[in-house]
């Protein structure tokens, strides 16, 4: 079955202009902008007799009838919510294709087995409420409404207070719960955002699992001293014991394997200036795997060397613990569909597990979930330079399209 | 001579509260604080007969006239501006003993054969422009107007408006610079700044020498990636290569011996959050030494890492020199003078460099300079528990009054 690519493209670049900002790309979770996309979107689908409900976070569900409409649907989708200052194929990509899907379908006349709900999750990124895949996790009981009581955004405008104002009732939120069984199977297609299709010259990753992060600060106090003044020896430099702990989370990630990343996102300095020698640094530490003993491993190095330093250095290190979600290994029969769609179609694939958190993890705790990533140029994301060929977003939509129609079924 | 302990301890205290910051002691250079701080010290003398003078970068000159006044002064002082969160006798300690010498002579309207003169230069920290000892570099020609264009501090406020804030015309500037012809000496009275006269157990340091810093800063160009989605391979982390220079930084340094250090007081990163791979990082460096093949030993050992560590990690590494000071042998005859003073007066003394620089080595461009130090307990200092014994003030006070009265030739 055919794509029509002009108006993926034309729907993919309107998305781009509906923004809080003139000059870049903002549209976050529940403001006017985000209603205005989504709507725009529901629209195109009204036009054409789809089924589309708002449930009670926020989710857009837009449904097609199966033959068999007791079946439990074939389910696929993404975000249309963006961080500050966006590229425009994060979370748009896996939208606007599900929507062209669904649209061919209704356009050709024909009709799949399975029902088909195409879902635009609600609230995927953390940049509004500091907390990711919100619609997702409620949908899938991850959450509840009182675990989300407490939240509010950089204004103060509390979670309960942003829905009230596109007309949802907070209290109702935990109705946007679903049963498991509603579901055969969820597909995501999404942009890589990290450079590894690109330096391998594939077009299509078959992700095998979803890494998630052990978050964590840590906070090293030594003492501050005059930085000319104080030989070498009578030091307890807080920064250089950071530095230690850097460098070897670098190396425990390396030495952990199955694509295991640490990261030290960022690491200052008290008083942080010229003449002093730093009395006190915070490093801001993120550890994500797939492989939860080789993840493990590397927060174990870090308590290690945390010791070791604190020892040889003087120092006293605190180990804050903020985040330790679990890693998702996906469906090795929806792996192989997107692998058998990628091979049917001609495309060089890659087989990886997903650095990034994705809506995908946690229908993967509700149902059979693929998700295919396509290239980002210079694995620059979440960021106006995102970038990724039409080719390659054809590419993508043509082997979910594949997936959707073999798993529901198109007769 | 007698020496008023009971008003030190006052005037030093009361110095402490006269701060940016209710909790903490802040008086950069410039600030109305600073100017409350030195019109409360202008007072004193002021009200004494003493003759004041601002110059045009903001050095406090206080003249008592000698016997034969035509004579050069014997120059003595030291600075009141402080470092961020700031200890109460890093400076104050060298202006307060000199304000009280001169109060005593007042007092008990005794004379002196030379001139004497009592300074407070003017932003002897680096804390507001990352730039230190100006008042004695203007003051000592070492700068001038056309090289200090282009400070600013970190709210972009210049040093020619922070000057006219308090009533000065950085056009001016040239105007503060001396001849070398009016001092007959200078001496200047401070905290050691490091552990060594406690750990040795000794009252005064006599200072042979002032260590001079090489300064700089480091700029890292690397890449933002996504914290999860790239791989441990493909990044290039502006801030593990910081952290590898910090460590080489450090290495070098005791590798140098001649009691060299070098420090690095920050390293921040960009964009600085928990879920981005920094592509970017900037290093404030300062390297000190009074051995200057030393010195540069550490200094070559930097640039060499660069190089590697560009090279390994794929990062554009920029080094950008800020300061290279040359480091200062004290006059003999001098420091024979603090020795014999301490001798006379009964204080064990520790002969030793200073690792901080001074106002003083500025002033040893011009004529013969002497250093007196005084402990700091823990060696710690530009701190809230930096701390002297008020004994050892004392001995600190008396050296200096001794030195400047035999000096002087007091009749």
């Amino acid at each position: 079955m055919a794509i029509n690519m002009q108006r993926i493209k034309t729907l993919i670049d309107h998305l781009a202009t509906i923004s809080s900002g003139d000059s870049e790309l903002t549209r976050l979770a529940f403001s006017p902008e985000d209603l205005t996309a989504r709507e725009y979107l529901l629209d195109l689908c009204r036009a054409l007799g789809l089924n589309v409900r708002i449930d009670e976070i926020g989710n857009a569900i837009i449904r097609r009838d199966g033959i068999e409409n007791d079946l439990p649907a074939v389910a696929f989708g993404s975000h249309i919510d963006t961080v500050v200052n966006a590229g425009k194929f994060d979370g748009p990509l896996g939208s606007i294709a599900g929507l062209e899907i669904l649209l061919q379908l209704c356009e050709q006349r024909q009709q799949t087995r399975y029902p088909l709900e195409l879902i635009l999750f609600t609230c995927e990124e953390s940049s509004r409420f500091n907390y990711a895949t919100l619609g997702s996790k409620v949908m899938c009981g991850i959450t509840n409404q009182a675990a989300l009581s407490h939240l509010q955004d950089k204004n103060g405008v509390s979670l309960a207070e942003a829905l009230a104002q596109i007309g949802l009732d907070f209290e109702k939120v935990d109705q946007a719960k679903r049963a498991a069984q509603a579901f055969k199977c969820f597909i995501e297609l999404h942009i890589e955002q990290g450079p590894r299709l690109e330096n391998e010259n594939k077009t299509i990753g078959v992700v095998t699992g979803i890494a998630a992060p052990i978050r964590c600060i840590v906070k090293i106090h030594g003492q501050a001293d005059h930085s000319g003044a104080t030989a070498m020896n009578y030091r307890h430099d807080a920064l250089l014991g950071g530095a230690e702990l850097a460098l070897e989370l670098e190396r425990a990630a390396i030495r952990a394997g199955h694509e295991t990343v640490a990261t030290v996102g960022q690491m200052q300095a008290k008083p942080g200036v010229m003449n002093v020698v730093p009395g006190y640094c915070e490093l801001l530490v993120d550890i994500r795997g797939t492989d939860i003993e080789a993840r493990e491993s590397v927060f174990l190095a870090l308590q290690q060397k945390i010791d070791d330093v604190a020892k040889q250095r003087g120092l006293q290190i605190d180990l804050q613990l903020i985040a330790k979600d679990q890693p998702i290994i996906l469906d090795s029969g929806m792996v192989n569909a997107v692998k058998h769609a990628a091979d049917t179609l001609g495309y060089a694939y890659e087989i990886m597990p997903s650095g990034a958190g994705h809506d995908a993890m946690h229908m993967a705790t509700f149902c059979p979930t693929a998700m295919i990533f396509v290239p980002s140029h210079q694995g620059i994301s979440h960021n106006p330079l995102e970038h990724t060929d039409w080719q390659d977003i054809e590419a993508g939509v043509n082997v979910l399209q594949h997936v959707i129609l073999q798993q529901a079924e198109l007769k």
